[in-house]
C-alpha cells in the first residue's frame, strides 16, 4: 500500500535521522546500500521513499538543517529593528552550529565534510538563506540603510563580511575567535558604514586627482 | 668549506625555488629525500643547508610568500591616508594570490593544501601580518578611527571581515565573487562603522529595556 504524503514525509524524516545517527556512530558518510540495510525497510519500500542517493542526501541535509531553517523563519517573521533582526538571523544559526560542534567535534566535522563533498546538494539551502537575507536587506533599505547599493551588491558584501559566522568550517578552525559580541559589532559596523559611498576613500578614487 | 651567510641564504633560496618547481610539476608536497636527490647537492651539503624537513619547509614558505612580504612592507612604509593604506595592505596580497591562482589553479591549490597541512609552520607569517595590521590600526586610531576599541579587538574584527581576501581557500572556492571594488567597500565600511559603539544596536543592549 503506498504511503500517504504525511506518512511518507514522516518516514523519510525517520530514515534521515537514523542515517545521521549512523554518521555519528561510524564517523563517515553512509552509502546507499548501508542506509537501506540499516533502515529496517525492504528494498522496494526504501526505493519508494528515496528515488536515489541524491534524494536520500537531500532528506538527510534537510533533517540536519531543520533547526537552521526554523531559526531563519522565526527571525524573518519577527518585528525587530533591522540591526537586531539581521544580527539574530546570523546569531541563531551560529549558536546552533557552535553548540553542535562543542557537543561532538568529530561528528560535526564529518557532517561538514559531507556538505563540502556534496555542495550542489546543499545549494538550495544556501540559496534560501540568500533569499531571506535579501528580504532583510530590502527592509533595512526601506529605513535608509545600505543606501545606494543594489540588493545583490549588499547581499554579496554582507555575506563576505559575516562568512566566518555562517561557514561551519570557520567554527572548526577558528571557533574560539568567534563570539556573539563580535558578530554584533560586525552587523552594526555594516549598518553604520555600508553604502554606495563606501569604497571611494579606500580605493582613492576621490582623494587622488591627477593634475591636468 | 662552510658557506658564508650570504651564500648560504642564496643557496637555500635556490633549493626552495627548485622545490616549488617540483611541487608544480608533480602536483604534491615534495618529501625530504626527493628534495635532497633533486637538489644536485651531496647529502652532507644539503644537511648543512637545512636542519630538517621543517627547516626546508620554512625556506619554501618564505620563497612562496616573499612577494606578499614585500607588498606588506612597501605599504607599511608608505604615506597613504589610513583607509587607502589598509586597502592596499589587503589588496596587493589578494591580487598576487588571485593572479597565481588564475595562472595555475592546480599548483595554487597544492600549495594551499601544503600550508593547511603545516599550519604551525606558516604561523610566523600570519603573526607578522597581524603585527603589521596592528601598526595600521594604531595609525588609524591616532586619526580617530576605530575609537573605543582595543587594538586586539579591532585586529580580530578586521581580520574576520576581510578574511575572504586573505585566505587562499576563498580564492579557490569563491574567487569569482571577490573583487577589488568589494574589498574597497569593506575597508571603507570598517573605517566608517567600526568602533567601540558598534554592537549595541545589533545585540539590543541599548534598545531593549526590561520594565522594572
Amino acid at each position: 500500500m503506498p504511503l500517504n504524503e504525511t506518512a511518507r514525509k514522516a518516514e523519510r524524516e525517520r530514515v534521515a535521522r537514523h542515517v545521521l545517527d549512523l554518521v555519528k556512530e561510524r564517523g563517515s558518510e553512509i552509502p546507499w546500500t548501508m542506509a537501506m540495510a540499516e533502515s529496517g525497510l525492504t528494498r522496494a519500500r526504501f526505493e519508494a521513499l528515496f528515488a536515489d542517493y541524491d534524494d536520500l542526501f537531500d532528506a538527510v541535509a534537510q533533517s540536519w538543517l531543520a533547526p537552521h531553517m526554523a531559526a531563519m523563519e522565526e527571525v524573518l517573521s519577527s518585528n525587530l529593528p533591522p540591526q537586531r533582526k539581521m544580527f539574530e538571523f546570523f546569531r541563531r544559526r551560529f549558536v546552533i552550529s557552535k553548540e553542535r560542534f562543542r557537543e561532538d567535534p568529530a561528528y560535526f566535522t564529518t557532517i561538514c565534510e559531507m556538505g563540502a563533498a556534496n555542495l550542489e546538494r546543499v545549494r538550495s539551502y544556501v540559496d534560501l538563506a540568500d533569499h531571506y537575507l535579501c528580504e532583510l536587506i530590502a527592509e533595512a533599505q526601506a529605513e535608509g540603510f545600505f543606501a545606494g547599493l543594489e540588493i545583490d551588491e549588499a547581499l554579496s558584501l554582507i555575506n563576505q563580511m559575516v562568512s566566518n559566522y555562517t561557514l561551519p568550517d570557520a567554527i572548526i578552525y577558528i571557533g574560539d575567535k568567534l563570539t556573539e559580541q563580535k558578530l554584533a559589532r560586525i552587523v552594526d559596523t555594516m549598518f553604520i558604514g555600508l553604502s554606495g559611498e563606501a569604497g571611494a576613500d579606500a580605493s582613492g578614487v576621490n582623494t587622488l586627482k591627477v593634475a591636468s
